[in-house]
């Protein structure tokens, strides 16, 4: 008689003694550095701004098109099961040996601001593609299938739609929210999309389910000083930010610049000026240093040098690892900018733009990262992102975790965007094997 | 023999009799409101925009060229001797009984800024008219010539050219700075002027000498509130503020909007912020109550919501009575907007764009009309004008002054602008009885 029960058991425990062998080889895998340098240096040449040195990758151009082609090729080459899904992200499939697990993914983003650095997303990319070519070269066996991705457009982008990718895969980007969406010179996103291998028509298909999803692991540079400061090489991210994001326009009278005096002005722009300086001085002595806020876009009307300013408009953003730090904010700068509007008789309008709450990272993905770098004997330091990233709404889908590398000088998206390649290397070997510890640990 | 000399003496005694005659006819003159204010109700159809019922009689514009029409018909009914010059400034001479002497002369600007009101300028344009009926109708002969000028283009325009027809005659503005001028359209500017029936090719010739003139004398509404707020029908100006731009550039970092902490942040805005509300902190607390200073226009880079702001950019402007004032402003927000800077690790450029010095009026044309005022038992107020005027450019050729009548609600520049025809009667007759005292009393 056929005893399935008993079948499944003992093929279970052949795996764990395999596995256990493995484990041992395991510990002796790195990832290679001077590989990865190379990739890096490869992946670089697309999209290069010889003028700035910068990278000009934005998405869906000709220069974001070849870098896909390029990885592309470099996963075949790894004998990977490579596909493009209908939002045109890029997944590479590595089998595992007890299907049907659900799948640990790895990955980040190849395509960069204007004039960007080569860190920022693609170095997500290659060292995923690292630990692919290590397990490959090692013929590693996971329980669970590996998937690399690559995310489609997680920049800011003339279409106006970051984390285009992640989005979609996490189904908070339908169809719909593409219709008639354009760039600048009238060129259609959805058109864009096909010709990086994406399907409008079929979008939906792009979403994954939770079930089909074990962990998400994504490497980034920090885009900030914290690591570096500290002398810290290997940042596990606790949270992502939320960002909260609001348009606020100052009304006043518009005058004779001349003949109104001082005390009979009503004027937008300095009350926006207060304003404004009263928003920094609350995000300054707010007691959480990853609290911060910007105002990053201003107007004026009618902005001519001999007119009293009417209108004034400018955004306001606020990021925090909590909610309640945007609120604390949100309620001690409100008050304040009232009674400057009231104190100069101008009027107030704000209106939301985004809310995006924090998202906490899994506290199993971030307790195993830790325990990695701590075998490596590399120092660790847990910090939250005060970037939004693709792992924000995987998160939604399943545990998700981040690394981040040092910045040199805390620059990014610019051409002077750089990591040690010393650095680099340890994040991937905790990347490699946090991902070989959760296929030992998760759904046993 | 003929004896020139003594003829010419006996002339002068002739004409001493005539004018002590006409002088007690004179003091009964009266401007005739009734037809002021028709014709200031015909001017005003001239670029009416009826949806928002405010002019639009940009310089140039055919709205404007027809304005011309009706002026040039108007004064051609009073047999005065019409000519347009190269600047297409309008003229029309009233020959004066003791020829050659230098002519007294009177008007204003009949262009408009766009949706302006229908006192600014025409006001100016329309008593210099009524006058000149008047002394028609009354058979009024004076000693000098008197001038009626109607200038082009004194408001800021699509040329970029403001107050150009008093700066031509004053010689301030030449040929060469009309060469290649042009409007967003693409229109050129001398292409425009020869529509209007001036010549750029004989630019110069608009150029008036000054031993061609006796006096310049100008009506206008006061755009502010000091006469209504003391309820005072008439203001006397003792001189035209001096106006000084300055484009100042604050440099700091672009940067993350979210991975840079507060602290470590070089916020060319925020530093902008400060230096903004220092500047209007100083121009507050400047003793002389027509010290203003102004921030009407800023630019932002690379003003987007998530970028930390690199590069901002304002004009501020500052007008005084004196150029001592205007020095004192600049030099303690100097002070203070350096220290900004320093404090906040930004750098800043300034760039001088304008700097035109008080223009006082002239002493004798001041203590006449005040005298005419009395004399017409209306109160009168001597207050400096905060607004550039054409007379600011003829005081550099003549003795010149400048009437100004009440603005409601302070307001110009827009369709709410009015001015109540009692107390434009009330200037009116200021400004004839003072051109009659000043053919009495210059050139003797």
């Amino acid at each position: 008689m056929n005893e399935p029960g008993k079948n499944e058991l003992g093929n279970h425990q052949l795996q764990d003694n395999l596995l256990q062998n493995n484990e041992l080889q395991d510990n002796q895998l790195r990832i290679n550095a001077s590989r990865l340098q190379h990739n890096i240096q490869s992946l670089a040449v697309f999209g290069l701004n010889t003028a700035t040195g910068g990278l000009d990758r934005t998405t869906f151009t000709p220069a974001e098109l070849a870098a896909r082609e390029w990885l592309k090729a470099e996963l075949l080459k790894l004998h990977l099961a490579v596909r493009v899904d209908a939002a045109a992200n890029i997944w590479a499939l590595r089998s595992g040996s007890a299907v049907p697990l659900p799948a640990i993914v790895f990955g980040s983003h190849i395509d960069t601001v204007p004039n960007g650095g080569k860190y920022d997303g693609a170095l997500g990319v290659l060292l995923a593609l690292e630990v692919m070519a290590v397990l490959e070269e090692n013929k590693v066996v996971t329980r669970h299938p590996l998937e690399l991705v690559s995310f489609s457009a997680e920049e800011p982008n003339p279409f106006g739609l970051s984390t285009f990718g992640s989005r979609a895969v996490s189904g908070k980007l339908k169809a719909r929210d593409l219709t008639g969406v354009r760039n600048d010179q009238g060129g259609l996103l959805t058109e864009a999309l096909r010709l990086a291998g994406g399907d409008p028509e079929q979008f939906g298909a792009a979403r994954r389910r939770p079930e089909e999803l074990a962990a998400f692991l994504e490497v980034h540079i920090e885009q900030g000083k914290r690591l570096l400061d500290r002398d810290i090489p290997v940042g596990i991210v606790t949270a992502i930010t939320g960002i909260y994001r609001e348009e606020i326009t100052v009304m006043g009278e518009a005058n004779h610049a001349g003949t109104t005096l001082m005390g009979d002005r009503k004027d937008a722009l300095m009350g926006a000026s207060e304003i404004m300086l009263a928003f920094e001085a609350v995000c300054r002595n707010h007691p959480a240093d990853e609290v911060v806020g910007t105002i990053g876009r201003i107007s004026n009307e009618p902005n001519a040098a001999n007119i009293i300013p009417e209108k004034a408009t400018f955004h306001l953003e606020i990021r925090g690892e909590q909610r309640s730090q945007i609120q604390e904010v949100l309620e001690d700068w409100g008050k304040l900018a009232l009674s400057v509007a009231e104190h100069r008789g101008l009027r107030l309008e704000r209106r939301l733009i985004l809310d995006q709450n924090p998202e906490p990272m899994d506290s199993l993905v971030i307790s195993l990262c830790a325990e990695q770098a701590e075998k490596l004997e590399y120092s660790s330091l847990r910090l939250g992102s005060m970037a939004g990233h693709d792992a924000t709404h995987m998160a939604s889908l399943t545990r998700a975790g981040m690394l981040f590398v040092p910045s040199l000088g805390g620059k990014s998206h610019c051409p002077e965007e750089e990591s040690r390649i010393e650095d680099i290397e340890k994040a991937g070997n905790v990347l490699l094997r946090s991902i070989l510890a959760l296929d030992q640990e998760l759904n046993r």
